[in-house]
């Protein structure tokens, strides 16, 4: 996912465990780092061998197919030449369908979560939104590791606006007893506000503005039908592997019916959805759903 | 509504005209500015007393009770006691329902269009996302009009995304063909980018970021419970007014359901839906089905 590690276990727990649809004792599971992400691949903050510092915003802009491009020579560099099963959720996803549809031939099953085989004008106006807001930040451009943490921070806020939607967050941010009384003067001592702001604050602590700059601008020129003939084309070719696609109810970022209007596209896919007060974010809270559903398509 | 000044035919087309629900023909229509707003109540750029400059930053904070309060002491002055129809949509219904229950014998009618009873979780979460997005402008706080303006800008953006959701962008901010194959390298070419920038520059030019927080914050402390036994009782004020309570479908600020379940909770209130693929902003854009669905029941 966007801001995710190579850890599965760490950002999309009860999935690496007995029982999980990663069960590590049926499966070798490999999830590597994003280029351009801060977490070990190149990214922003590694060396510019033309000045000998960071790259920061003079780091190349990459598409998906580049991200894709770097998981390809690490397959091929660990010697594995058939993949049982690729899964991804959101930006994830994209590096699946972008994969399975470059190389057909190399996977088995495919699984697609919350995501889409090209950005939305919605997904595109989200992540325009959130550069706006990076750069809103003046900070932003100048050359050290923490230039527009303000803005990365508040972006980080919006982005989880969409990640949760309003059910999400009218069933787990209501104000307690007796915080009412004393809001009028003061309205930003809601619950919903502090929980923004520590969101914010947490991304700032483990992110760079650079890296996710660098993430947004591959998200948006995600689009699987570039250079062959077109999206509908392109889905063609994923004839040979065994797909399944799963929405999620609510998810406001890749709505439930163009999760299913895509499976329809796909020769032979199934089509499952996964009920949850949490939308794009049921990806990471519906384990039990999440699990019932991957594990037997897997076997 | 929220950046809406009180010319009702700028901001809100089809309504005062010949077969509008506000046909001046047949109703006089008062719609006044809100105080802390930029369009000619006192607001953030009237001069403080005690500095003899504008306040800024430094203005009083607001309630939706002091905006009512304001409008209250305009009807008096105008020697308005009854008045026929209080309609308000958005933050303008947040005026409405609380002028309304303060008031119930001064109401024969109440419309009541994408808004609430009281702010709940989501509507603050993305109201103080807009507070982090303003203030990551670090120019906000100088003391200029123009000040903390490219994070207004992007609040206006996040804002708009809100308003309009998934469906509304993917009709109206598709690439035009031809275009995505000059893609990969400029992503924030895309329509839906170019779109989001021009409606944070066109807000910019009319409004100012102190007005805009001000308006955000008094948004956030509306309850009409406050004070009267919390909202089911306040709620019952309302027995001698008509009420009518308009959802929109797809509104992700104001959720159909949250639309219907007030109406349930007010005594003798209608409740209708108007269809729109436009979410929150199809009260601007559905005036068709608007001014079938109001006209009738003003008469």
């Amino acid at each position: 996912a966007l801001t995710a590690n190579s850890d599965v276990d760490d950002w999309w727990p009860h999935t690496i465990c007995e029982g999980g649809f990663l069960d590590p004792s049926e499966y070798y599971v490999v999830c590597a780092n994003i280029l351009g992400s801060c977490y070990g691949t190149t990214g922003p903050m590694s060396e510019n061998p033309e000045t000998g510092e960071p790259y920061y915003d003079r780091f190349p802009r990459l598409t998906i197919r580049d991200i894709v491009r770097a998981h390809r020579q690490l397959a091929d560099h660990l010697g594995i030449s058939r993949i049982h099963t690729i899964i991804g959720p959101s930006v994830g996803g994209f590096q699946a369908i972008e994969w399975a549809t470059e190389e057909p031939e190399r996977f088995d099953r495919l699984v697609l979560l919350g995501t889409a085989e090209k950005a939305t004008p919605w997904t595109i106006a989200i992540d325009e939104t959130q550069r706006m807001i990076i750069k809103a930040d003046r900070t932003y451009g100048e050359h050290r590791a923490d230039a527009g943490a303000d803005g990365l921070s508040a972006a980080r806020a919006l982005a989880l606006l969409t990640y949760r939607g309003p059910e999400g967050y009218n069933i787990t941010q209501q104000n307690r007893p007796g915080m009412e009384e004393t809001i009028p003067g003061l309205p930003t001592n809601h619950r919903a506000c502090t929980y923004q702001r520590h969101q914010g604050e947490k991304l700032v602590k483990r992110f760079d503005a650079y890296a996710y700059m660098t993430i947004l601008d591959s998200f948006d020129t995600h689009d699987i039908g570039r250079g062959r003939g077109g999206v509908e084309q392109a889905l063609k070719r994923l004839a040979p592997i065994r797909t399944m696609v799963i929405g999620l109810s609510g998810d406001l970022v890749f709505p439930p019916e163009d999760m299913k209007a895509l499976a329809a596209k796909i020769p032979g896919a199934e089509y499952r959805e996964i009920t949850s007060s949490f939308g794009h974010d049921g990806f990471l809270v519906e384990h039990d759903q999440l699990n019932r559903t991957v594990s037997p398509f897997l076997k």
